[in-house]
Parts: structure tokens; sequence; C-alpha cells
């Protein structure tokens, strides 16, 4: 898995397996070549796997999301924007000012693109994908609601927790998703279930803007959605990636 | 007036008086001092004034807007986002992809952010401000109105003019607001009709979001947005910031 990390107070790339991470000679995105300087997982503090310059997210897309809310199948992917200053790492805080009325967790599958793309084909999309990682795309849902667009309840600084890290394949057909809070689980459901698969929403998004390496895509949630209070740890586990974990603090 | 430019295949921050650019030591968010290299305007390419690593828009905010669609006056800012690849300089081209039916121009006023920002209070936002300048929140009106959230038929590229670059004053008690279609006045309204004003409008969105240097903030739009055609050119003026001039392509 490819991560971002602090060590000694520099910020580096590296790949991490069995515990241990070896640092990558530059940008993840420009080259995977591994240099010799090794350190154990324990030593170092992960950070959000990558700096989105946008984080493009999908609305209503999976099959049993759309069956529990009674809701006609999308035609289209539905888009909205999470600014970069959501993005937080595994293990950091969610926090949220007071007064904002219901919180919700949303668990998701993060794709992670590769190369700058636009107007690529449903084809050329995989090639423009560098991985995959966990995401909650944590919402202000009474904000979202009195609000209409969505924009604002989205958009709150710590609301996109990204990571642990980037995997560079999942299995599409096959891969569970499932989010617990305190450790039960509230959210499960498969990759599998998606209205539009990753190479769709790839394609569909550059035909209307330029993704960028590093940008994030959240792929939407499963059904399950639903409130969480302050203290709450929420843990997002994907087949073939791991689990992003993190806690909400009402402040 | 503070402008980004290209010369001689770089590019640097400069103020623009009289014709001439005199280049700044660095970044125009950092220092304004000057150096001792000019060059006549003419030698120069503007590029958009600043590099925003996101741009919020406010919606409905201009009072003779508001009573001519006949809705009620909004309680607080409504608020979207475009992505950083929406953004070009005066004088660019405005190029739509084929097929995405009505497209209108929205001339607005931008602020400029010169300061990290994070739940300044009204008082405060001033501070905060580096300056002003002009925008085109060029919009496919057919997709917003049919995806409902705003966010793609405002985020395809180039769809974001900013320019021609920042005054770090504008009379917010009466600084008049004018868009031409190939000469012909179609949007003309004053900034003194604002719902929520230049310093209300940062602060609410500081206390959603971190907003950063360079970072941009659309205030709506008045009254009189409509359709323009392929070859059409657009000419947003304000008092006391200049004119924003960009061509639609459609393609």
């Amino acid at each position: 898995m490819y991560v971002r990390y602090n060590y000694n107070n520099q910020t580096h790339h590296g790949h991490l397996a069995e515990g241990i991470v070896t640092r990558l000679e530059g940008n993840m995105f420009d080259s995977v070549e591994p240099s010799d300087e090794t350190v154990p997982m324990s030593d170092v503090t992960l950070l959000a796997p990558c700096e989105p310059s946008k984080v493009v997210c999908v609305g209503l897309n999976y099959l049993d999301h759309a069956k529990e809310m009674n809701e006609a199948l999308p035609k289209a992917p539905l888009l909205f924007l999470k600014p970069p200053t959501t993005v937080i790492a595994h293990q950091d805080t969610i926090k949220a000012p007071e007064g904002l009325g219901r919180l919700d967790h949303e668990g998701e599958l993060a794709i992670v693109i590769g190369k700058q793309a636009k107007n690529v084909s449903i084809e050329e999309a995989a090639e423009v994908i560098f991985g995959f990682t966990c995401a909650n795309d944590f919402t202000a849902r009474a904000i979202q609601l009195s609000d209409k667009q969505w924009t604002r309840g989205k958009s709150f600084d710590t609301f996109c927790p990204l990571g642990p890290g980037i995997v560079t394949e999942i299995n599409q057909q096959d891969a569970s998703i499932q989010l617990t809070v305190n450790g039960e689980v509230r959210q499960r459901s498969n990759i599998n279930m998606f209205i539009f698969q990753v190479n769709e929403v790839v394609s569909y998004i550059s035909r209307c803007m330029t993704l960028m390496p590093g940008d994030v895509i959240l792929t939407g949630t499963p059904h399950g959605v639903g409130p969480v209070n302050s203290g709450d740890e929420m843990s997002i586990t994907i087949d073939g990636i791991g689990t992003l974990t993190n806690t909400l603090n009402i402040e």
C-alpha cells in the first residue's frame, strides 16, 4: 500500500508492507522507485495519502441504497465537490463546530487519480487511475437538506477522512465495504452494487473537468447512513485496501 | 492593480500602473515589494490574477435580482464550489463542448483572500482580504437545472474567467457592475445592492472552511443573466477594478 507519512518532521511518500515503510524516491505519482531507507510503521505518522486539488463526489451510486430510498435509478452520476480543506488522515479527528444538527457517516470507496485526464473514454479511464483508498464523506445532514445545495453541509474542515493508504488494484467485481460505529456495523455492501462503475465515473467527470494527479473521486455511499455523536469512532473497511478510522469531536 | 503575468516564458507577480508592469519580489500575498524590473504591459501575457485552491460562490445576493426572480430574501448566503480547473485569465477563451444546451453569462465581483482565515468575525474579515477582481461565473444553465445540484453545470474547464488584475480597495458603498455581450449591456447593477456584504460573506464561509491565500469568493450575480452563443464576447466592468473580457467558443 502506498502512503504519505511524516518521519523526523519531514513528509515522504512510501510503500508500506508487513509493518515496514520503504521511502520512495520522490512522489508516488511520478515514480514508485523505492529508496534504501526503511522505517518501522510504528515510528511514522500517517498523513492523508494524497493532497487532492479537488475532491469530486458522486451522489446515489449503490443499487441497494437507491432501492432503500425508493429512488428511481439516476441516468448519469450526480456530482458535487468537497474543498481540499476537508481532507484529513487515518486517525485524525473529525472536528465539527457545535450547533450543526445531525451529523452522518458515509463510508465510500475513493478513486485516486494518477495522471492528468481530460475527456478520457471508459476504456482509457483505468490508465489514469493510480489507485483506491477508503473515505468518509462526512456530512452535516441538517445543513445539506436545509441549504438544498449540498456543498456547505459537506465542506466543513476535516469532513473528508481518507486512508489509510492507496492500493493500486482492487477486485471491482467483488469487494465488500463496511462501516462500523464504535465497533457496530452500520453500513455493509459490496462495490459490485455500483450503478456507475469506477471507469464510467472517471470518464464522465473528465468530460467536465480536467482531473489532476492526486485528485480524489468519492464513489457514493451504500445503504445504512446514519447519525453519530461526539466521541463516536467510525471505521471503514474495504476488501483489499484496509481500514480507515476516525473519531468525531463536537467542539 | 496587482497582476500575474508571463514574460520571457517565466511567471511573475507584478504591479501594473500606467501601462508599465513592475515585477514584485516574490508572491503578492507574501510581499508587495517592487523589484527594479519593469516591462511595458504590451510585452507581457496576463494570467489569471491568482491560483485559488478553491473558488467559493454565493448564490442569490443582489436585492434587484431577488426581486426580479420573485424570490424571498435568503436568510444566509447559499454556497457552492467551482473547481480550480475552471479558472482562466482575461482574454482567454471560454471553451464549451458541444451539446451542453443553454450557456449563460454571470458577471460578478470576486474577493481574493490574502491570509489563511478560519472562523473570522465580520469585523476581522477585512484583514484577511487581499483585494478584488472581476469574474464570470459562466454556467451551463440547462445542466445546472437538470442536475439540480449546481456543481457540474458550473464546473467545466474555463468556466471561471478572473481578472484582469486585483485592486486592494473598492468603494463597497457605491461601485457599479456591468456586463456586456458584444458591446450591448445585459447586466447593470451596483454592489450596494448586496444582500450579504463582502465582510459578512467572508466571515460566513470561514466558519465552514479554512480560506487560503489566493482563494476566490464569487459574490453572486445581479439581474439580467442570459444566454450567449459561440463567438460572443463578454466584458465585465466594475468601478475601481477594470474590465474582464472573454469570448465563448463552442467546440
